[in-house]
């Protein structure tokens, strides 16, 4: 029998870790800050990208691929970058080993030094702008809409799987404008489609807003972001799109000629969500007892479990098993027949239950007498005993139930720990209590940054929703038209 | 109007590289040995990958990922396997960049050194194999049937886009048996799903055998390979499965429990094809005029050019189009409607010749009034104008024949290509006009060696429908069971 999970009340952490590894989705690897996805984990990340691959198509764009490694030189052409990004990276420096003649191992060959360093792509802004260069000459190469699957690498001291790892999977889209408008729209699109994605098919509420100036993409104009809260209380930005406006552009010196033949330079946007949406989706609607996912991501939404004793029940049980799984195929809903005898039935119960399949069939020699089979649904543990004949209709409806049940909990949870704070001791015992917090704020990077050191909230976002009015900012009493979003964060 | 490419004839690298950049499959970057995947290019290769990815999963394997970055330290594990792999490859050697004092740029930050260098993996035998030893204890645990779909880098210092790059993209498949039978079942399953992908899809005949022991995957115990023959008679190696024996259990440690309860060192595969595949596709079917693709692989199938004169033409053409676009969708067939008003229709038609869409249909104001509409074929260059009635019907016909032959004259390429060398001034004359040679060869390395030194010709493989019968080697006169087919490769 699989291992009883650490409760999160208990320790919440200490809870995700074992979950995400016990539920086969990730685990530690021998390189530092580097995991292993697991063919589940990786299953639930395939329907993921499905989706916004899907989506992002739907919209105009097309997918392309540029080079792992950049030289060290281009991050240097735009200054905040560079800052931002290129301090804590995996940085080539050889290209060659050679047998150690002390040892049996091998050493770096130090005569294959590289004339410059290349930098595995922490972002890909600055291989990609030096590429457009080449491709952008007139009106009519533009816009240019284009999206890259890829891996990434960010130095990270702290890691957890999923969440905040050194090498991470994720998509960037990069785009090229002839306006400032339409880059604007351009970015504005990207986040809706992903707080769409969030909640659709995550079941995710998100808050869709702009970050303040200290929490900006490097190198943007303006960072747009969907935040979620965790069950822990705490956020999670799960998605940015940004304005770049023309900066990479002047950093790389790509102009086109205008309709009426002026040389100008063009507009841009960037937008990525990553792996880090599986620790979101986790984090979102799991319980003490494992994984609970929504149908829409779910490997496989339905497992079937026979109930037999000996080999000739098993025959039985699995001809019905098997009309079964075929019904609910043909409906398009997604099924595993475990029929594994190497593991018994309660076994097989606590390990689909970990795994957070939707639905959990069972079937036994006596449904086949009564022409019966047994439901339980994973989020709410209920149970229920159907006629076979209808259980196509039930499957159906149950999934699109649970769909819908995890958003509205998820919901339910984020209004429930989402509160305002009229002045400061309230906001830090909100803050302190976990939870959305909405308060006033001068707009002043100084007061954000005593507001961290003093609480270590930060701003999540301006939310897009935000009613304009006049406020006092609980921390400095100055003058603000609207209030801003709190949290701690991931 | 695109500029005229270089005649395959006058110089057919540099018709493959001209037709490759202007074509817009991909380009060099930057980086040195490195290549930008443009998104014409890159929508073909996600039809290789979907339909690969599809029969990977029919055959029970799973997705997954694994560390970018490998330990020095594992490579050192197997003897064989660091001889082919770790020596040319990109090592990081440090994790920070920090601000030059003496500029305005960045340089390594020499504190910060890692303690083991890390190898951007050429290949993932030596992760992977250190992972499954956390895997698998029981029987139980095995079969393991895992694929990824990933990044690789092996620093070449001759490259060409798609045939040899130093970054790669690929699959990689890694499986675990309890059984030797099992596990060369399981390579030769492998072998065989390529070979029918190239010939269904990629409509490319392929020689399948078995290598010679010196061009064997280094740390196999026998590597099978798909060749395929190139326009200007070099062979290309189009994928490999290789049976690993117990190499990487061992070296890793690897054991598992029998039902007897017995300690047993587990069995392996691993294979793989990557973006080379690209390059074989475009050598088999292209001509001067550009690229030439099987109606599987195109990205869209037909495009559509209006022929117009002002808006109000526009517009009546367009309705037809629209209607003819919807018709052709709902059968199954990718469409493009092509109405930039920038570009004329001759430039246009240049165009998709050049990126080899398989048919296009120009509709005109004339076409309108006649009911009629222009089909041209790019394999043979026809045209031939049909009823709009009965288009539907004809372009699905003509898609399914271009795509049987493009096949059909590959295969009648291959064979007239194909030559059998009795002796040794025969076969040097054979190689030299280029294309398959089939010559009985004495099974040593020495012989193979010496005659690579003579004629640059390696064996390809040993066929798997090789007869056997009693010969003499055409280099050294001892005696030989078999041909082999020998040929210049890329």
């Amino acid at each position: 029998m699989a291992k009883k999970l650490t409760s999160r009340e208990k320790d919440y952490s200490q809870w995700y870790n074992e979950l995400v590894q016990s539920a086969d989705l990730a685990e530690n690897s021998g390189v530092r800050g580097c995991m292993v996805i697991k063919p589940y984990g990786y299953a639930i990340w395939e329907k993921m990208q499905a989706e916004l691959d899907k989506k992002f198509k739907e919209t105009g764009h097309e997918n392309a691929y540029f080079p792992l490694l950049i030289p060290k030189s281009y991050f240097s052409k735009e200054a905040s970058h560079v800052d931002g990004f290129a301090k804590e990276c995996a940085v080539v420096t050889h290209y060659r080993l050679k047998n150690d003649p002390d040892g049996k191992g091998v050493i770096v060959d130090p005569i294959a030094k590289l004339e410059e360093e290349l930098i595995i792509r922490p972002t890909s802004e600055t291989i990609i702008w030096e590429t457009y260069r080449k491709w952008i000459q007139s009106y009519r190469d533009l816009p240019i809409l284009i999206n890259q699957w890829a891996n990434v690498m960010r130095w990270e001291m702290r890691t957890r799987l999923f969440i905040r790892t050194s090498e991470f999977l994720w998509q960037e889209g990069h785009t090229a404008h002839a306006t400032k408008k339409e880059a604007v729209e351009e970015t504005e699109q990207m986040i809706d489609i992903y707080a769409d994605f969030a909640k659709n098919f995550m079941a995710m509420p998100v808050v869709k807003g702009v970050k303040s100036a200290s929490e900006r993409f490097a190198g943007a104009e303006d960072t747009y972001t969907i935040e979620a809260l965790m069950q822990d209380g705490k956020a999670l930005q799960a998605g940015t799109s940004h304005f770049l406006g023309q900066n990479f552009a002047k950093a790389f010196d790509v102009k086109f000629a205008t309709k009426e033949g002026k040389q100008e330079y063009v507009w841009a946007s960037s937008w990525g969500v990553s792996t880090r949406l599986m620790g979101a989706l986790i984090m979102t609607h799991s319980d003490d007892a494992g994984l609970v996912l929504p149908p829409k991501l779910a490997p496989y939404q339905v497992v079937i479990v026979p109930i037999y004793k000996g080999d000739e029940q098993l025959e039985a049980v699995s001809e019905v098993a098997l009309k079964v799984k075929k019904e609910l195929e043909g409906l398009g809903v997604s099924v595993k027949f475990d029929n594994r005898d190497t593991y018994k039935p309660g076994w097989k119960f606590a390990e689909y239950e970990l795994k957070g399949v939707p639905l959990r069939l069972a079937l036994g020699n006596r449904d086949l007498e009564n022409g019966t089979i047994e439901v339980a649904r994973r989020d709410t543990m209920e149970k229920e005993t159907f006629q076979i004949s209808e259980i196509g209709n039930k499957v159906v409806t149950l999934l699109d139930r649970i769909q819908d049940n995890l958003l509205t909990k998820a919901i339910k949870f984020k209004e429930e720990n989402t509160h305002f704070a009229t002045n400061y001791e309230e906001f830090k015992s909100l803050i302190k209590k976990g939870g959305f917090v909405y308060a006033h704020w001068d707009g002043t990077s100084e007061t954000e940054e005593k507001i961290k050191q003093d609480t270590k909230a930060t701003i999540r976002c301006i939310p897009e929703d935000a009613v304009l009015e006049d406020g006092v900012c609980v921390f400095s009493g100055k003058k603000s038209r609207r209030k801003v979003l709190f949290a701690k964060a991931y």
